[in-house]
């Protein structure tokens, strides 16, 4: 809710540079432009976009190109854009997607640097619309043409330096510090009217549609640099590109001049993913890789549009917190249990007040308020009480934010109290402070004089704390470190070799086995033993017991064929073994051509954890990490990560399944080698990411020996795309 | 927002009748009340609560009582209650706590029936205030006076037959359906403005702060026959009886003029339970009792106040929907997916919509909509799109809620909109139809259209979805029947001369074993053998392998001791391990008084769960379930019960579990006793509640054999309070 008046030239020198990698100050500050397909009716898409900027008091030059009409809304029209006797910076077309392409062919003539296309009409229809906006990604490539949509709602900058309102959208919303960009245009046309009842300002507004040209990532490093925007707001229903994301939020949400990001992803329910999809015409990549690249990218993923605004009040002018130790001041008991219920669940910590703190609440309350947190100052508290409470909570070095509770008793005079926190506000320094006060009429004139002054007000005190929680989850992704791992050793060439020899399919074991050797991972040692006589000379060199696996092409599940003999203590068990499963291979699948037995000493019984890998359509290389059998069936207790992984991601993946406790030693057992399954882990991540003919990989299981005793590969299925890939 | 003017007499006489249980009549319907402690300074509680009935429309006579004053307001004041000349119906009373008594006991003597104590300092400032609150508890017995309070807001009654503001809420809110009932006075300041900002309105509201007289069960009761009442809402912090509760509840949300309970406890989290306890001065329940409780009581639990009012709204004037199946109609894609993914999300079903209704919107949409639900109208839809769509999926029997998304969009015309909604609304009959309206500034006009109608609104469609899903879990459980079990049969008799016989402490293995056999357990055959002959002979009787535990009462842990011996495969096995398990005993602990060696068959190995029981402070005796080992430790992966156990409830306990799956023959494995498993609940229900001396007890494990081959009690340890208990 910034209302200053703005010295228009001082913003627009601060604005972005024009060696932006990609320079949108065309679309944003153009000094002029063309509505290519303005009609003459109002409350019509292609009149409404026109008279908008026109009453928006755009600072730059706007002309109308409506063929056969003369004026538009007084302003003199063209036939087209080239006949225009000025420079033009941007175009909004709004012409029939069928002519769509002309126009930016002619704008591409005229020398135009953007161009919003409103029109829709395109992928979002199917093959012939897929084929139309393809042509005009050609035309805005060729032309070097910066494109927002098609098929959205345009484009609102509050800066006064542009004032513009290239948007369909019904009015101009105030100024502010929040950004927000959305995929659906229909959204941003409720979030404006949100925004507008809850008096929420914004610095920049896009709907970009179909991103056929300039997308969320670009957007999203314009407006890091944006200098009248805090906080970058997302809504999306479909993620393109999610490493290119991961890169770019990295860069913005981290180091000098960070900015956190909000999502909103929806598809996140298989149902809602298909409803999506029918609505994109995209295709849905899974929820839980979202959840993984929103994470790894510093990105906080919020539920609904109610808690991305309350967010974002709480991420605009106020100072970030230096951790999560909460103080409420309530002057009603019930309100202040029920903030500390929803604050604890959401992770904040109560704070605890020293005795300084405790002594001054006790010489400046009545003897029935509460001096402990949450503070409660009384039901016929006065500002008087909610000063010097807040004065003692704020000074208190255990304290890093404050919530003020206020319920409208008799006594309560709200005004007061409401002028009192915000002349308290200049305590604050380094602590977050917000405000519920709770209901939604006589409380109004508070909650009016607390918005103005900036102070993030919310109904609810829950409210509130999911804000805070949010806010935390920011502080603590830009305080940690961007550290970079070193490389990891691996001998590429052996796998690439062994790669390029093998076909389309599942890997034979041994191949398998071989490659993830070569990459380090803690393979047993084993041979492909074509004799009986030959593997029990590898086993009695390895030692006993040996188990073996039958190794052939034409089998994929070796149980199946009882294809594996486990627990021989001698070589005369590996002999009858050898013979034994030769037979029962035979019998099963008598084409089964067996190129030997996979001779390997037993491994000791431990933990089993499942590593996966997936080549994700959308995201590229996944990784998967949870604990065998019913962890993973029936608790769904697994994480994902994009691969490759950094030292960290691979110790997050392990901590957030919960049964990670059972390796760490829960129930006096004996702690696993948890640095040995990280890892192995980013080992694993490192392969498939070097080889993209890997379209799956598991390694079920990894067999967890005690902590530094190291972890052996038990079970590896690798299966190929073809050599094309 | 019932609105319509009420027949005073009319409404009397459909009022409770005199017979009630506990017959509030006199607090809600008074024809006259005394207000005690009245001052004459505006803005002070004494003068807010004279004044609030004075400027209500109070339907009786209200009579001041202020020592030392002629009169307040212009009202004639009288010196005592007992001047008054009139019969006196109800008191108020607001004089300081210390004085209280003195009040009670003079209404008494004037034969007042109701009494409401606004005063605070009684039981939540300590010992004195216990003694406070005790003395006129007393009295109130003494004169059969139903006690509101003390330490509350007081009681309003929007009944234009009363008309009565009995509180120092500002402002009487609008009538309306919806009853809610507080322990928090505070919190109820704050709820009448967030209703009168919302349009909201109440048939009664009643503060009843430290319950010393009536309780929220009485209240609950009363407002189950009040023919004002649709639904009725409750804040608690406490609950004190629970099993009083259960009863009371299930009464009144089940059965011929059922209504839905909805509740928020507050104290969800340790902290918060804390900080309520220092608020209430009361004991803190566990937080997974509560939730049991308000389970088995067809109570819902919602988490905010938001939520509360979400749901209220959406229980007071619409059909009861009969089923889940939602259709959506949106004039937005985006939000049309963020809806489904909420509505998926909280459970309930999309509808798929049959080919009837996608024929009829084929034919009345534009080719551009989404005809498959959610049903998309496209953005530049007016009210006729959504007036075709509507009656569609409202005639689509496989619909049975239907919620109207609309986005402001530039030829939104939102008020035609909701007035086709509403227009609409008569072809509902028996389907729940919702309406989410997004924003918060032009779309008002379409909401107070709405709103007024009855139709319930929410900005956010999530909301909206919430709400459906608390009205489902409403729906299931009235259609669910109340069928009494069978009794079960016990040997109640043998179970109490077991424990008679036993002191206080942990009881003899053998002896919980044959408590445990009285009730029906399956505890396999055992016999407590003094000589290793006698175990053998016993041994040879029931089979091999055999096991011996040692029995002592000295001996808590018999592991630790090495006091059990297991699969012993013969006589010769059995009379070493006798002796062996005797040396060892004697050395871990000479003073030991060996009683002898329990004998038994090796249970076979199967899954192992734990049956708990736990005499609770607040609920009395509890059930716990779960599976053993990591499912209990590390996955917290339990449930609760009240006992005794319905068998509608062993049966839903036993589903909770997430690792219920195991037990149902997930991942291939047999199908286990489950049928036996809550048989042994329900036993083991019947056992603790039969003797209240049995402060803990766990069955732990429980072996769960194959389905109908039965289970076996593996260990049990009881815990017996004194005798005198």
């Amino acid at each position: 809710m910034e209302t200053a008046v703005v010295d228009a030239d001082a913003v627009r020198t601060s604005a972005p540079s024009k060696d932006d990698p990609a320079n949108l100050e065309a679309l944003f500050y153009p000094q002029s432009i063309a509505v290519l397909g303005v009609t003459q009716t109002p409350g019509t898409v292609p009149y409404d976009i026109f008279y908008n900027i026109l009453a928006s008091g755009y600072q730059g030059v706007i002309y109308p190109v409506a063929p056969g009409k003369r004026s538009i809304c007084s302003v003199r029209a063209y036939r087209y854009i080239t006949d225009i006797d000025d420079q033009v910076d941007m175009a909004v077309i709004v012409f029939p997607a069928s002519v769509v392409d002309k126009a930016v062919e002619q704008c591409g003539r005229k020398g135009v640097k953007g161009v919003i296309i409103i029109s829709a009409g395109f992928r979002e229809v199917g093959p012939e619309g897929v084929k139309r906006e393809q042509r005009i990604k050609d035309l805005c490539r060729q032309y070097n043409i910066h494109l927002i949509g098609p098929n959205c709602l345009g484009l609102i900058n509050t800066d006064p330096a542009s004032r513009l309102n290239a948007s369909f959208a019904r009015k101009m919303p105030a100024q502010g510090r929040i950004a927000f960009l959305s995929q659906s245009g229909a959204l941003c046309t409720a979030v404006l009217d949100y925004a507008r009842g809850k008096g929420i300002g914004f610095s920049k507004f896009v709907s970009f549609g179909n991103k056929a040209g300039v997308t969320e990532i670009e957007l999203m490093q314009y407006l890091h640099r944006d200098p009248q925007t805090d906080v970058i707001l997302l809504y999306l229903e479909e993620l393109r590109n999610g490493r290119a994301l991961i890169e770019a939020a990295r860069a913005i949400t981290r180091g000098a001049g960070a900015k956190p990001i909000l999502v909103i992803k929806s598809g996140r329910t298989p149902q809602g993913a298909h409803a999506a999809a029918s609505h994109t015409g995209s295709l849905a990549a899974e929820d839980n890789i979202c959840e993984a690249v929103f994470r790894e990218a510093g990105i906080i993923r919020v539920p609904s549009i109610e808690e991305l605004f309350n967010t974002a009040i709480m991420l605009t002018g106020q100072p970030m917190p230096k951790g999560r130790r909460l103080a409420i001041v309530t002057n009603a008991g019930g309100p202040g249990v029920m903030a500390t219920d929803a604050a604890v669940s959401v992770g904040l910590e109560l704070a605890r007040l020293n005795e300084g703190t405790t002594r001054r609440l006790r010489d400046s309350l009545p003897a029935t308020a509460n001096i402990k947190n949450p503070v409660d100052v009384i039901g016929d508290a006065r500002s008087d009480r909610y000063t010097a409470a807040l004065d003692a909570v704020l000074a208190d070095p255990g304290v890093d934010e404050v919530l003020v509770i206020l319920t409208p008793q008799s006594m309560t005079n709200i005004e007061d109290i409401a002028r009192a926190v915000v002349s308290i506000r200049g305590h604050c320094h380094d602590k977050l402070l917000s405000a519920s006060f709770m209901g939604a009429s006589d409380v109004n004139v508070g909650v009016d004089i607390l918005q103005a002054a900036g102070i993030p007000h919310y109904i609810l005190p829950e409210w509130a704390c999911r804000a805070m929680a949010n806010v935390e989850q920011v502080r603590r992704w830009m305080s940690q470190g961007n550290g970079q791992d070193p490389p990891l050793r691996v001998d590429a060439a052996a796998a690439a070799a062994l790669l390029a020899a093998c076909p389309e399919g599942y890997m034979r074991e041994d191949h398998a086995l071989a490659a993830l050797q070569a990459y380090g991972l803690p393979v047993p040692e084993f041979k492909l033993c074509a004799t009986a006589d030959e593997a029990v000379a590898f086993a009695d060199r390895i030692g006993y017991p040996a188990t073996l696996r039958v190794v052939s092409p034409e089998v994929i599940h070796k149980s199946e064929v009882k294809g594996i003999a486990l627990n021989l203590e001698g070589p005369q068990a590996v002999r009858e073994a050898f013979a034994r499963i030769q037979g029962n291979v035979k019998a099963a699948l008598p084409q089964a051509k067996i190129m030997g037995m996979l001779v390997r000493r037993m491994i000791p019984a431990g933990h089993e954890v499942i590593l996966g890998a997936k080549r994700d359509a959308v995201f590229g290389p996944t990784l998967m990490f949870g604990l065998g059998g019913i962890f993973v069936e029936i608790f769904k207790d697994v994480t994902f990560a994009l691969a490759p992984l950094s030292s960290g991601t691979a110790s997050r993946m392990l901590r957030e399944v919960r049964a990670f406790q059972i390796l760490d030693g829960a129930r006096g057992q004996a702690k696993a080698d948890i640095a040995g399954i990280e890892q192995a882990l980013r080992r694993l991540g490192q392969l498939v990411h070097d080889f993209p003919r890997i379209a799956e990989l598991d390694v079920n299981p990894l067999i967890v020996g005690p902590a530094q005793q190291g972890n052996a590969v038990a079970d590896v299925r690798i299966r190929l795309a073809g050599q094309d890939q």
